[in-house]
This record gives C-alpha cells, structure tokens and sequence, in this order.
C-alpha cells in the first residue's frame, strides 16, 4: 500500500468517519489533489479498508470553453476506468464580480445536489494544506480580519440537509504528495481549474509570494495553516458561537448508536479532536439531550462544555491563557 | 502648526495622557521616526499644548563601531540644538543568537533605567504603522501563533515601576508620513539602525515582501496593521487573562484624582477604547478597590466588567460572535 493511500485511512480513522458502508461523492476537477484523492479513496475500496460506493462529480464551471469540456472528458474517462458511477453538470458561471465566489458556490451547490440524490452522507474534496495556506494569505491580503484568517475546517456540515463537507487531505497532504502520487499510479491529471487566469490573485499567491516567503522559512505552507488553524481555535475558545449547533430534535430522532456517533463526529469537528472523552461524557450529553431535567450544562475534558439553549446544543470552551510580552 | 504636529497632539488626547508636567523620556535613533517624534513633540510644548519636560535617550548598542557613534553625535548636536537634556549610553550586545532580540531587550533595559533616575511617567518610541506591519509579517512567518500576531499597544507599562511605554506614532503615521515631517522641517535624518544588515529578515520584509504584497493590495501596511489590531482584540475578548492588570494595593496608594486617571488609562490600554464609559463606572471600580464588601465584579459598557481577584483587578469581555461562512 503506498503511503499516501495509507495516510488517507489513518486520517480517516482520526476523524472517527463511518468506514462500513454508505455513499461517498467525490469532486473531481481533473487536477492532481482531486484525482488523487479519487484514485486512494477507490484503491481503500478495493482493498476493502472503507466498504462504501463512490460517486464521482465533475462540475464544469463553463469558464474554459475547450479546456473545461477536456477536463470533463477526462474525469469521465476515469471514472469509467475506475468502474464508477459519475454525475457531471455544466454550470454557467457569470464571468463577472467575484467570478471565485460565484464558481465555488455553483459548485458546491451542485455537490450538495449530487449528495441528496445520492442519498450520500459525505462530500469529499482534494483540498490540501497549500489550499489552507493559500486561502489564508489571500483573505490576509484582502484584509477579511480574524474570521477569514480562521482554517478552513477538515470536516462541516453544506446545505439543507446536514450533509457533511470532508476534507480528508487538508491535515497533512501537500499538492506536491498529490502530484507524486498521481505520477507513481502513471496517471496524468489535468491542470487544476483554479489555475485558471480567472483566479489570478490565488495564482500569484502561489507562484510569487509563497516562493518569497519560503525564503525566509521551507516550511511556510505548513506555518501558515498551522496559524490558521491556531486562529480557528482560538476563536473558538471563549464564550462564543460555535458553527455547528445540533439540533436536540434532530438528535432525538436517531438511534443510540447513531446519536452517539453523530454526537463524537460533532465535538470532533468544534473541538478539532476527541482528546481525553469517554464515555461518560457522551452519556452525559444524551441525558442533557434527552431529558429536561439534567440542567443546561454537560462537562467535557480540557474546560469545554456541552450548553443546551433553546432546543440546540453548543459547545463552549473557557479557557484562560496568559499572554506573552511582545515587541 | 503642521499636520504631523495636530495628529500627534489629537492622539495624545485620544489616549488621555496627561498634558500639563512631569518628565517624558524620548528614545532617539537618529532614524526619521525618533527625531520626528522628538521634533514634534518639542513643537507641542514650545506652543505650550504639552507641559512636559523632554529628556533625551539614545542607546547606541556597540553594533556598528564608527557609524554608531555619528548616530550618538547626531543626537547629541539635535538635542544641544533644541536646549534638551540627555541620555546617552553605549551597549555591548553580544552578536549571535537573536541580536534583535538582545538589541531589543538591552534598549528597553537602557530607557527604564533613565525613567526611573528622571522621575520620568513615560518612555516614548518612534515606532510607526510600519513597524506594526512587519513585526506583524515578522512572526507570521516565524510561525510564532496567535500570540504573536497581536498588535504591539500603543501604552503598556514597562519595567518593574509601572513606567508607561507609548508609541504615539504607532496607530496614524506611515514612516513615509516621518520621513517627510523631517525634511519640511530641514532636518536630515540618520539610517534607522534597525536597517542594519543584521536585522536581515526584518529589512527584507520591509524591502521585498511588503512591496509584492502591496501590489495587490496598496494599503497593504494599514491593512496588516488593522488585522494584527483586531486579532488582539479578539484574543483579549472570552474570558482570558489581560496583559495589563492592576495591582489594588498600588491603586489605593493613589489619591482620588491620581486614580481615575489611572482607571481610565487603564481601561483604554486593554478595550482600545473609552466608548459609554462614565462617570458612574469610574466610580464603581473604586468601590471595588476600596471595600471588601462590595462584590467581586463592576460592569462596564460593551459587555466588559472589571473583576477583583487575588488583590488585583482585570478586565475581561463576555463577547458571543457569529462565525461567518468560510470556503
């Protein structure tokens, strides 16, 4: 099994995914860090590690004319290759205003379409830790302040139905790793669509900043989303709002074993690991789910809590940190 | 009176520092920001808006052998010329390991030591928005988290006396903005020895980063500058310890006058600002202070209290903040 494909489990199994069954939508650009991660999530199926059905989805974003129907052309090629289902769609994106915005939320919209029809639980994307660290620089650039600073989360919830969004590379592969891995399975991958000369600000971030910046520090991806996600963190911590709430009706439909998964899954993906919890703790939050007379208030390892308000649960932490002289 | 004169005065009042007497260290480089803070500051009492004596600080520390020392004659003939006291001492900073960082700390030793002997409040530095920005860039690339990526403040104390360390340039002037006030004012202006070639990252920040970054975005500086402002504010909000607390045996030395004052710089130093501060939350902190009995917490607007806990007294802001979308 090659490494790279080995990391995937283990991310997998970090981030107390279901690996039995279930549907699976993988976005597929034609780019490196997506064909990758079609091509060892489909090898873990193969090797029976995950036992889900894949779907791949191609969204054409119609910016590229003969360049984007090549690119279609060639995740449908794949997936046929790979023996697997594929749900394509051309989008007509505006080639106006913030044509990045426009053509993340088209396709977005059409994967979270994909996933319902699929009756699938995930979404898959090949974001990598440059994606993190790229998006940072970017939004630091703009000026977008702390929330935009914050990392872009490994797992979250997209559209109507609680789909979840699944990152599975962002943690520890780099775009080089998608490429090398592309290579070694002799497969070619297409020129990512966010190297489109649309997305030049991105572009340049990429080709002449971070080169800069790696002068000063080799390992300036992996600083700068690690500060990102040292910032989402932080922000987190303190009474605040947390974006993912649950909802206690939502959580009392659901059996024992689901709830208690549903309820790991979400502390994991606020807390950003499962760290010191036991099993008390997640009986404690069902009693303050299931009952209205266990109080408000559930206690979880490292200062964080489990607050029930107005029919929704949160997680808080309070945590007090010193800080240290500057300048 | 020149703009750079009228925005240093209007600041001085934002920060309600006192105007009528005592004495005010100024450290002087040669560089452009120091002698333009000490021209300016020198104007403001000669046209009697400030009351203060100015004394003179220049640390030459023993880096740059005869270059050094025309900087230490540059400022000696500025201060004779403008009937100023001074203060001059030569340093030995060692030169390996972190030289800014030792140039830093034996600086700061220098100026304390010199605003403990003058009976001086306040040491003041030239530091402007740009140095806000690199030192900024500095530590995000250093990878040193969110601690350091917090705005240095414009006030905090310094050394074991409480003196008051202000940068009154730091939230209004460019170093451009420096650079000119010194030639209208005819005066030529040293290198600033922080543009020494050891210092190398920081000068290459200055003259290769910052420079690319400012192509896509012009107002670069003031926008990494803003967002260092704000992601001190952010970490300052929750419940977290506050850099600045106040020890109540030292306030109940004070006398009433002596207090407020001190409340209210205070309060300014840790919120950014006094907005719906009054009279009546002045005087509820005092009852903190003073009574054993009058609880453990003042409210204050905007959410924050102060709160009395081992002899000593921090602010702190309940804040709850909706987390936008991200990617």
């Amino acid at each position: 099994v090659r490494k790279f494909v080995r990391e995937l489990i283990t991310e997998w199994r970090r981030l107390e995914l279901p690996v039995s069954k279930g549907t699976l939508v993988i976005a597929v650009s034609g780019g490196a860090d997506s064909v990758s991660l079609l091509l060892a999530t489909h090898d873990l199926v193969r090797r029976k590690k995950l036992g889900h059905r894949i779907v791949v989805a191609h969204f054409d974003h119609g910016l590229r004319g003969a360049e984007s129907e090549a690119d279609a052309e060639f995740v449908r090629g794949l997936a046929e290759r790979l023996g697997l289902d594929i749900r394509m769609e051309k989008g007509n994106v505006r080639k106006r205003g913030n044509i990045e915005q426009e053509a993340r939320n088209a396709r977005y919209e059409f994967l979270s379409i994909v996933a319902t029809a699929e009756n699938a639980y995930g979404i898959l994307t090949g974001h990598t830790i440059n994606d993190q660290a790229e998006t940072f620089l970017m939004n630091l650039i703009r000026g977008s302040g702390p929330d935009g600073l914050r990392a872009m989360p490994v797992v979250r919830e997209i559209g109507k139905d609680g789909k979840l969004l699944i990152r599975p590379l962002m943690r520890w592969a780099k775009r080089e790793d998608t490429e090398r891995f592309c290579r070694e399975q002799g497969l070619e991958f297409r020129e990512d669509s966010m190297n489109c000369d649309r997305a030049f600000t991105r572009v340049r971030i990429r080709k002449e900043v971070l080169p800069l910046l790696g002068e000063f520090n080799p390992k300036i991806i992996e600083t700068l989303a690690q500060t990102a996600g040292m910032l989402g963190r932080e922000s987190e911590a303190g009474e605040k709002s947390i974006p993912i709430e649950l909802s206690l009706a939502e959580l009392n439909a659901l059996d024992c074993l689901d709830l208690r998964n549903r309820l790991r899954s979400w502390i994991r993906s606020v807390r950003g690991d499962l760290r010191g919890l036991k099993l008390k703790h997640i009986e404690g939050i069902e009693r303050l789910a299931k009952s209205k007379k266990s109080g408000r208030i559930a206690e979880l390892p490292g200062g964080w809590q489990a607050v029930k308000r107005a029919g929704r649960l949160r997680l808080v932490q309070i945590k007090v940190e010193k800080r240290p002289p500057e300048n």
